[in-house]
């Protein structure tokens, strides 16, 4: 084996902790809603954030270790249909320790191969992983206009620690 | 000069793909917005959507043209002031273009590297374009709500090409 490493656009640390960094601004937004609105409030017929919040749920974890275990299965939100804020935010907790446990284990040459993931989206891994983050945004990105038209001011985008 | 070439999270015509994808869905919710609401709706006091477009034109091209340059100069919207859909959307395929040109001509070696972006955002370089993708998204996804508020199906998230 040779041991040269050739300059990288981004290494997996760096994708896990950039992901990391949005699961935590997420969390931020979920805390930001009252209880009520979580479960209540929405805008134009969408869901409310809590139901966006438990297809995340079912996302990022399990679909991270369906890839590392390459067994693909269906999509389900049956493991995390939750009706408190304090659930949501413990499962949150409890889905990014998972999240990075399994990132951990998927060695860098599998992320150019292809997964069926949930049985029905055949890509190459590192773009499923990118959807995961995208589509966290792209929810929480409603979220913020959720918040807004609440009058309550939503956590700053950058903020990620 | 070794040749061997190590495994990759994502390697720089990966990135840039991915990033061109964002920028055709964006485009597709700039043109979904009728003329009079693209420039006149909102929601909680946001911005509408045409500034929201006006902001990302303003980060994405001008932005890797200082990256590559090596130049840091300040934040501004006004060479993109736009009053029409359709200069918006002249403007957004001008700048696709000069985000590949410029994006083309970054060295891989200076992913890592700091650089301060407008002045005043000094970040690894590959943390300043992952922030132009997800203020993308996170913006677009402002604008599905604005959307949807309005009565209007938004295109398909996956949607890329």
């Amino acid at each position: 084996m040779d041991t040269v490493t050739s300059a990288q656009v981004i290494n997996k640390e760096g994708l896990l902790k950039h992901w990391q960094g949005h699961r935590n601004l997420t969390r931020r937004v979920i805390e930001a809603f009252p209880e009520k609105e979580l479960f209540g409030f929405s805008i134009g017929g969408m869901r409310p954030f809590s139901q966006l919040a438990m297809e995340l749920l079912s996302i990022g974890g399990p679909a991270m270790e369906s890839i590392v275990k390459n067994e693909s299965s269906p999509y389900s939100e049956e493991a995390f249909l939750l009706s408190t804020k304090e659930q949501i935010l413990a499962r949150w907790d409890e889905q990014t320790a998972v999240i990075a446990t399994y990132f951990n284990q998927l060695p860098t040459e599998r992320f150019s191969e292809s997964f069926n993931l949930f049985g029905q989206y055949a890509f190459p891994i590192i773009e499923n992983i990118f959807y995961f983050i995208d589509n966290e945004i792209h929810h929480r990105g409603q979220g913020y206009v959720y918040l807004r038209a609440l009058g309550i001011e939503p956590p700053m985008f950058w903020e990620r620690d």
